[in-house]
């Protein structure tokens, strides 16, 4: 497999190039509309062909490239079924599989952060998205963010995935780059709550700025990021 | 294996802790002082033991933690003979290795960006120092640096590496995380030169600043970074 992890430091996005193979078909998770040309030059080098851009949800603090990717290269935009955005070729929702080559993604609908967040299962890996971060989760309190759901779709979903698969977050902010699901189980503090009332309480106690680029972002990732420059 | 690579945003540069197995030996390579407690916590949530703590050379742009982590657990400090620098429990040369239970890690010296430049091999991996970058070499202009050294590193040792084992560099400033032999063979613009005066000449034709802290960074790091504070 061809695995590239690529941070946009901007706004501290993880992004992620997956291939089977050299030759081969490839798909980017969560792509940053300021490093198109970055994407397209290293698809090209590392000689694979950019069949799917996917976000994992319509994100807040950056603006997508998979509109631009679509537009550069013959590539579907991938959007969940939640997203309910006009722009993508294919939407997804739970029990779907994303596919390039014989590498093949099994989709979770993982609310919380947002109303639209999935995440993507790998045998050994899974791409959190802004459901749960390295030692954190993302903000509940935009965008039909809901504690109560998210608290569902952590520990009903992604903390019953084998305890050594691989934690890929859509961001980070303290150096880290991937851990592990049995590490958060035991390890990230917004996972030791006692119950579903404690987590909602832990998460509605948080008081938070907007993210900055919110009110461009959102409404610019509703349309894949395409409509952001008009 | 238990691999992390760990991004300072500060000095842009990537720390590796490599251990064989859960309950064994810690390896730490380029630590940043700033950033000790966070080696520290992970050490002990991902159940290993610090035994070695290694810099691929003397730094210019960020003080190492080769010696808070001495201070502060049980490992050795390890730095290249060339270094030759007093604080260390163990220097290292070409042909050594540096081991943490069954993972053995060959060393190759690869002057050039400075004199006391050296890279770790893995059977799929190496860690480049600041000798290879990710389409990048590290500069050549100080700190004993020499472009023709850097060559002969270069196409003498480290492009000889199977392509396409991992390549891990101490820094990146655009978000790329790893790359492989083969990539950086064909694609790394500063490798491209016809002759070994041309690369030579491309790296004396540079013209950059000092780093930041370099002036403050490399005599702490001659005392593997425990005399910056005083």
């Amino acid at each position: 497999m061809i695995f590239r992890q690529l941070f946009d430091r901007t706004s501290s996005t993880y992004t992620y190039l997956l291939a089977a193979r050299k030759g081969g078909e490839a798909l980017l998770i969560d792509p940053v509309v300021e490093n198109t040309d970055q994407y397209i030059q290293l698809l090209e080098e590392l000689d694979v062909k950019l069949v799917l851009a996917a976000d994992t949800h319509i994100h807040a603090d950056h603006v997508t490239a998979v509109g631009s990717l679509r537009n550069r290269t013959d590539c579907a935009a991938a959007m969940g079924e939640k997203a309910g955005v006009e722009c993508a070729n294919v939407s997804f929702r739970e029990g779907d599989r994303l596919s390039v080559d014989d590498l093949h993604l099994d989709v979770l609908y993982t609310p919380g952060h947002t109303d639209d967040s999935y995440s993507f299962v790998l045998p050994d890996r899974v791409f959190t998205g802004d459901t749960l971060l390295i030692r954190g989760t993302g903000r509940t309190d935009f965008q039909n963010g809901d504690p109560a759901a998210q608290y569902d779709s952590l520990f009903g979903k992604l903390l019953r995935l084998p305890q050594e698969t691989l934690v890929y977050p859509a961001h980070d902010y303290n150096g880290m780059t991937v851990s592990t699901i049995g590490e958060e189980s035991r390890y990230n503090p917004r996972l030791q709550v006692e119950s579903k009332q404690a987590y909602i309480d832990l998460m509605n106690g948080l008081v938070l700025d907007d993210p900055r680029l919110m009110d461009v972002a959102v409404p610019a990732n509703r349309s894949c990021g395409l409509k952001h420059a008009a």
